[in-house]
């Protein structure tokens, strides 16, 4: 007897051998994927019938810092340096284990209300964001952030923070915490500091999470600093491999696209953020031509200021279309290949396809609407057309997280509440 | 005794005399905000308790072309001209009256639902579009598309049923449905016959609704027809006045702009679409600030693929900050006025904003949603984190059309069952 079937879907794999089913049926049981085809012989616990809709991979988010869902909308329109120095770091400085966890929390809801089913983080208070996604079912990859700014105390500590939570949470929630090193970045960390993260992963086999050439004043000061930028830096101290994941990657040379594909470097695009901050075009036509595995990130609420990976994905199909004056880049199943298969190879997790054998990780999309009418080809419309609450049923390691669009595993009012209140007092403290 | 109150709500007035009201009222009655304040001494058939919620201008969207709709996802991630000639035209060539009002109250169901109160559309079998809006509650500007290709007897066709359309439906639907003249555009019409448009639309006393350098094809065109750009012939032939609407607007010279600006004519910006096709970025940021009047429009279903303003809205603030490198370009109350009070005025009708006398074209939307969640800015949010979807009530001209998610004008499943099977019966008839 199985756990759960989900029947009469249109079943988009996004495995390359079998293709879509039209009228299909997915088995689920002990959190893996038993049986796909057109009918099967089991009976399960909980059978979903799934007419009009889309079961599809759940999306994958390479780059955001959870947390920040209480900064959302709390500084916009704004130049960098006054965003960041005036607006979000002091409101950071006042951020307590308690906020990011109620952050979390909130971002963990969101997420689950719009279709993402695993993500990458990095931030502080890890062990708060890491209840949030034990509390909540999702699956996520999470690194404490380490920001040396060149202070040798201030590094080792860091490290040592940072070595703390990826043991204390490696595998933990029965498997779907997985956890990395997060160096912050190239101009925030020294050469040296950030060796000596490389040799501590691989130490304890786990992955690297940093922010890659974000901005143009980070190509800059690299240059001034090493006389190089970032890529080769990085590349020189034998950083990069494929346990890296480089979030933004917005200002890549062509030769620093081939040290990426080389080393097998994991790209998160970013492109929302990265308009909205005015940071740049990253190379993402040329990155996916040369075979870099680039996947989509939200970045964090302050700068987005929402989740929704549908609407990142209609973003990049449009941003790399117009930045490359061709109305053929990034297809629709191009764009949904990178929010799951590429985003699941970027985190190391057997998710990101429908397939027999893989993790129980997806999500049913709701095609019975007027926007998403009429119906002929259901990639362009997920693409295109929909949006996160068009997600009516998300369901990770074979457990329901939010059925028919009631969520099953959080109080959502009281997580709702909370975040407003924490955000509230957070406000207050900043503003005395 | 009024019509409706909405009590308790965040008063988005976008009026700059009045400002927002944390917690206001507004009262309608007879079609029209009879009262705008804190409290009302008034009572009312319909009590709103809009808690938690902000009630807005409806959105308007001054440019689309509602039927297609019924090609929505059916020709994506083409080159323009295997993407027109190959699959739109074909299809369209297909097209029946009935298709186009099955097309159209698909549109303005999706409209409702996402907080569009009134719209500017241009294409053929325009009764059908007119009886749409009349069965839906919708407020539109309508034209019948004149495209003359410099054959004068389509030309004279075209502009006789033209005149039929403005002088049938002028002021139908208790004055929600205003008719405009619709030459296609500078590269399909002959600018004798464009001469010829404007003087029947003077004749008239109706606005004009045309495309405007979408494409560099266009510019490169009318270079070598007129040894000008589009804009200096339509100026020079006396086109261009306040009652001018032109849609995209792309490729402009700093010369064009002055003279848009001169003309007082008002220019519907697509950004969506003019990514989608890789057209290229107008130039918003200069145009808003010489002053030009710039609105928002979705264009049509093929080029988008949906009619959700608050996307046009976040993709609007973001591509300029990008395009400008300038992450302060067109912040979120700037972008909220382009989609209400600038398309209200590019139509011609009094609405876009709440003040006492003006129609009451108004939205309700839902806060208390965990990516709306917390809330400081109410502008911030209505761009940035918010969707159509979030639009719980919309009401124009002083009816309610939907009321707490539910649709009270039209038979929703209908309405979505119709234009599938139009849908379907138009593509089998294009392939036989």
């Amino acid at each position: 007897m199985a756990d759960i079937i989900i029947k009469n879907a249109y079943v988009l794999t996004m495995d390359p051998d079998a293709g879509d089913i039209k009228k299909g049926t997915v088995v689920i049981e002990d959190g893996k994927i038993t049986e796909i085809g057109v009918k099967t012989k089991e009976s399960a616990d909980t059978v979903i019938d799934a007419k009009g809709s889309v079961v599809m991979p759940g999306l994958v988010n390479t780059h955001t810092h959870a947390a920040m869902t209480l900064f959302r909308g709390y500084a916009d329109d704004l130049q960098l340096a006054e965003w960041l120095e005036k607006h979000i770091w002091p409101a950071e400085a006042q951020l307590t284990a308690e906020d990011v966890y109620r952050g979390s929390l909130l971002a963990c809801l969101e997420m689950i209300r719009s279709g993402t089913t695993s993500f990458a983080d990095m931030y502080f208070f890890m062990d708060e964001t890491a209840k949030a996604v034990e509390a909540s079912g999702l699956r996520a990859s999470l690194s404490h952030g380490l920001i040396e700014l060149w202070n040798e105390e201030k590094g080792e500590n860091d490290l040592k923070e940072g070595k703390r939570f990826v043991r204390a949470w490696q595998g933990a929630a029965k498997g779907r915490i997985k956890t990395m090193y997060g160096p912050h970045a190239p101009n925030t960390c020294s050469d040296e500091f950030l060796a000596k993260v490389k040799e501590a992963a691989r130490q304890d086999g786990a992955g690297l999470h940093i922010h890659v050439l974000e901005t143009e004043a980070e190509l800059l000061a690299m240059k001034e600093r090493y006389g190089k930028c970032s890529v080769h830096m990085l590349d020189d101290i034998g950083f990069f491999g494929p346990d890296v994941l480089a979030a933004h990657c917005v200002w890549l040379s062509d030769g620093d696209i081939e040290v990426l594909r080389e080393k097998g470097v994991n790209v998160s695009h970013n492109p929302i953020s990265n308009m909205k901050l005015a940071s740049g075009t990253a190379p993402v036509y040329k990155m996916l031509e040369r075979g870099v595995n680039v996947s989509l990130g939200t970045d964090g609420c302050a700068s987005n200021n929402n989740l929704d990976l549908f609407e990142e994905m209609k973003t990049a199909a449009l941003l790399h279309k117009l930045s490359t004056c061709n109305p053929t880049a990034l297809p629709a199943r191009q764009v949904l290949q990178m929010a799951t298969v590429n985003g699941a190879k970027a985190l190391g997790t057997e998710t990101g396809m429908l397939k027999t054998g893989m993790k129980a990780d997806m999500i049913i999309v709701d095609m019975k609407k007027p926007h998403l009418t009429p119906c002929f080809d259901v990639p362009s419309h997920l693409v295109y057309s929909a949006g996160g609450s068009d997600v009516r049923t998300t369901i990770v390691d074979g457990k329901i997280l939010m059925q028919d669009y009631r969520v099953m595993v959080l109080d959502e009012q009281k997580v709702i509440e909370e975040a407003q209140k924490a955000a509230e007092e957070l406000v207050a403290r900043v503003n005395s």
